[in-house]
C-alpha cells in the first residue's frame, strides 16, 4: 500500500544512492528517464540535486513546467530502467511503449510510475546558471510516499529480491541492494 | 593491489551510491568526515558534486585548500564510517583517534585511508554563492585509483561481505550493496 512519507524523513529515500525514473509532464506531454546522479541536499524543506543532460526531452519538459517526480524502481523493473535511456520521448510515449502505468501525484503534474516503491515529488529550484554550466538541477520535495512493505517508519525493509532497489554501474549493468548492516555506536 | 582507474571510469566508482569518506588537509592540520550526499556530475574531465556542512571542520579545511579526497569504506569500516561524524576534528586528530591508516595520494595534499577499496583525488571548482547558499561544493577528479580485487576493467567485483560498499539510511544504520543485476537490452 502506498503510503504518506513525512517530508522531514523523505531523505532517506534517496540516502542510500539508488537510481531513479524521473517523469516530467508540460503542455499535454509526457516523458520519463533514469538517473543515476541524483542526491540529497538537505533534510527540512527537503531538497534534491541531479544532474539532467541537455540534450533530454526530459529537459524541455522540466524546464517548461519546473516540476519532476523521482520515481525509485525496484529490481522488478530493471529492463524498463535500461529501456527508458535507449528511445526518446520527442518521438514517441515512453510510458505506452514500455508498458509503464501511472497514478496521479499529489501535489504536482507528472505522473507517478505505479510499480515503482517510492515517489518523491519536487518542485524546481531556479539555477539558470548551474543549469547551464554543470546541468544541475536543485529541487525541493513537496510530497513523498513509499510501498509500506518496502519502507516503513523512516526505514527500508527490503525482503524478497525482486523489491530491491537498483544501483546502476554502467551499460546494462546493475546491483541491487543488499543486507542491513548496524555500526556499534561510539 | 591499488591501481589507478582511468579517468574516464572514474564515475564508476560513486555510480551505485555508496557512502563515502572525505579527507581534507591544510596548514598542517588534517580531518576525515563521513558524506553520503555525493554524485557524479559528469564523465571527462571527471566531476562529482557533494554536500558538506558548514558547521564542520573539514569545510573549514577544504575551503583553505581547495583539495579533498573521496575514500571509499567497505562494510569492515562500518563502526569507523559512524565514528567519524561522532567526534569533530577540530578538538582532536580523527585519524589517531580511531586508528585510521593513511597513505600519501598521488596529486593532492589530504591523505588517501589505507583500509578503504578505491579513492578519487578531487581539486575544488570553487562556487561561492552555491557553497554558502546550499553547502553544495563541486570538484574535478585528478587522479582516482581501487583495489583491484573489488574494482578492474571498469567493474565492482564485489565477493565477501566485508568488501562491500556501505549505503547509509540514518543513525548507525545502513545498507551493504548486495547481487549484480543484468538488464535485458531493449
Amino acid at each position: 500500500m502506498r503510503l504518506r512519507v513525512p517530508l522531514d524523513k523523505a531523505y532517506r529515500l534517496l540516502n542510500h544512492g539508488p537510481t531513479v525514473l524521473i517523469t516530467t509532464a508540460a503542455e499535454g506531454h509526457r516523458n520519463v528517464m533514469a538517473a543515476a546522479w541524483i542526491m540529497p541536499l538537505d533534510f527540512s524543506p527537503p531538497k534534491v540535486a541531479l544532474v539532467i543532460d541537455k540534450l533530454t526531452y526530459s529537459r524541455t519538459l522540466l524546464e517548461a513546467s519546473g516540476e519532476l517526480v523521482i520515481n525509485i524502481p525496484p529490481r522488478s523493473m530493471v529492463d524498463q530502467t535500461l529501456a527508458v535511456g535507449s528511445i526518446s520521448g520527442r518521438d514517441l510515449d515512453k510510458f505506452n511503449e514500455l508498458g509503464l502505468k501511472t497514478m496521479a501525484a499529489e501535489k504536482v503534474t507528472p505522473p507517478l510510475l505505479s510499480n515503482c516503491i517510492a515517489w518523491l515529488e519536487c518542485r524546481l529550484i531556479p539555477q539558470p546558471q548551474l543549469q547551464q554550466d554543470h546541468d544541475l538541477f536543485l529541487a525541493e520535495v513537496v510530497a513523498a510516499s513509499a510501498n509500506n512493505l518496502v519502507f516503513r517508519e523512516g526505514r527500508w525493509h527490503f525482503g524478497e529480491n525482486a523489491q530491491r532497489t537498483l544501483h546502476h554501474v554502467a551499460g546494462g549493468h546493475f546491483l541491487q541492494i543488499g543486507d542491513e548492516v548496524e555500526a556499534k555506536e561510539p
